[in-house]
């Protein structure tokens, strides 16, 4: 009679990145955790809310929704590093009520994580913290999802590696201090500071896209320094209009081949 | 009546792994044209059938089977890239041919690739290099799947990145001269060489995985240089058994946080 919890990838955008095995993890939870932060949240919760009614399939369920800590917003890593510490002990202490005083012994309970669990999401790394307290009995599993990177790549028919080539995936951060040394392709994500213009005076293509896999999807590919200032307007003038952003992108060297 | 070409991404292992975008696209499809190369072959392509067959719903199609070239084995990074080079325009010939004479007016045709199409795959590169040759008339799309690397973390319960941190994806030659250095997490994809021992002096941690997602799933983790001659053993005995293996491992830096 111990708890289940299931960190379960939805895919990045479109629902049709829903895999089989995440629809089949559906159709096993009692109780979803709904919970999202800052200002994608409605549309985000909306998604998730979606995704539930479309695929779980004559099977009773409930949702609870819970209100997600935000973290500080500061500037500089060391901040950063303990902003990002004091939200996920917030989130773990959310975490910890849900699953305590939300699920019943022999249930199982979701957290649905957009795009794909591994990748700059912290629901594993909570839940692995919670288990290693020992306060609570649960077993978890994690099921993969499409992520943005993958997303990007398809809609714009491209590979993310030059050929027996690296790649790097950052955030903003990680291009900040220029492209990195060792590597041909990188793939940024979560930059709220239009990092990539600080590249613009290197040979560099760039693949970038917004709500990539929704009908509001915007690709916008080519030399660097050719469109980076219709990136940069574009990007903004999308963001006022729907309230937020989500965004990603590929840099490449052009000087590598195809 | 243009003819329509299909890159569909399958997921990497479990047939479950297939998305809901994938299915949908599988049965539009009037041909799939089936190949892989080397050991592996008779393994993915009874896997390609298998999930076409469960798949696809009341629907005509074809199989085409074509022999996949394969590229010359010799060390060194030049000698590697001409291989590839030579290899996929090999491979370009065989793709040409297929669109050309199996394919008609009108009708859709797809490749499907194991795991996801944008990582350490020609399909795209090649499919862009016919279309830009101006020879053939078609339209393509891409659809994203289920990566290796992301079947790896899901079942060792692990993310990718550290937080806040980048993440790179490589090769076995990519970690060959040592940990690269601006990064805390190492993903690395199609090493025969078992490149890993030569880090087994630094303080990593391995999570590693075979056949990752099937029945016959191996996973090892810990300290690298606890389990390195486990995973050197294990892996040798898997490889001789099932005559192939297909593997991969996330090597991350053990003195930063999980």
């Amino acid at each position: 009679m111990t708890k289940r919890i299931l960190i379960i990838g939805i895919g990045a955008g479109d629902p049709d990145y829903m895999t089989v095995q995440a629809i089949n993890a559906l159709n096993q939870v009692d109780v979803f955790f709904v919970m999202d932060k800052g200002v994608a949240k409605e549309k985000l919760v909306a998604l998730r809310k979606a995704i539930i009614e479309r695929f779980v399939n004559g099977h009773d369920y409930r949702v609870v929704e819970a209100t997600s800590p935000e973290r500080r917003r500061d500037e500089g890593e060391s901040d950063y590093r303990s902003a990002v510490d004091e939200l996920n002990r917030d989130k773990q202490r959310v975490f910890e009520r849900l699953i305590s005083d939300e699920l019943a012994d022999g249930e199982c309970g979701a957290f649905l994580v957009w795009g794909d669990p591994s990748l700059y999401d912290s629901t594993i790394r909570i839940v692995e913290a919670i288990e290693k307290t020992g306060n609570h009995a649960f077993d978890y599993a994690v099921i993969p999802g499409i992520s943005s990177v993958q997303a990007l790549a398809a809609r714009h028919k491209v590979p993310l590696n030059q050929i027996g080539r690296s790649i790097q995936i950052t955030n903003g951060r990680g291009i900040a201090n220029g492209f990195p040394n060792n590597v041909d392709s990188v793939v940024v994500m979560l930059d709220s500071q239009d990092t990539y213009r600080k590249l613009a005076d290197q040979n560099l293509d760039i693949y970038w896209g917004a709500y990539v896999g929704t009908p509001d999807e915007i690709l916008i590919s080519g030399k660097l320094h050719e469109v980076v200032d219709d990136i940069v307007r574009i990007r903004a003038e999308a963001r006022h209009k729907h309230g937020w952003i989500m965004d990603t992108y590929l840099l490449r060297r052009s000087d590598g081949e195809t």
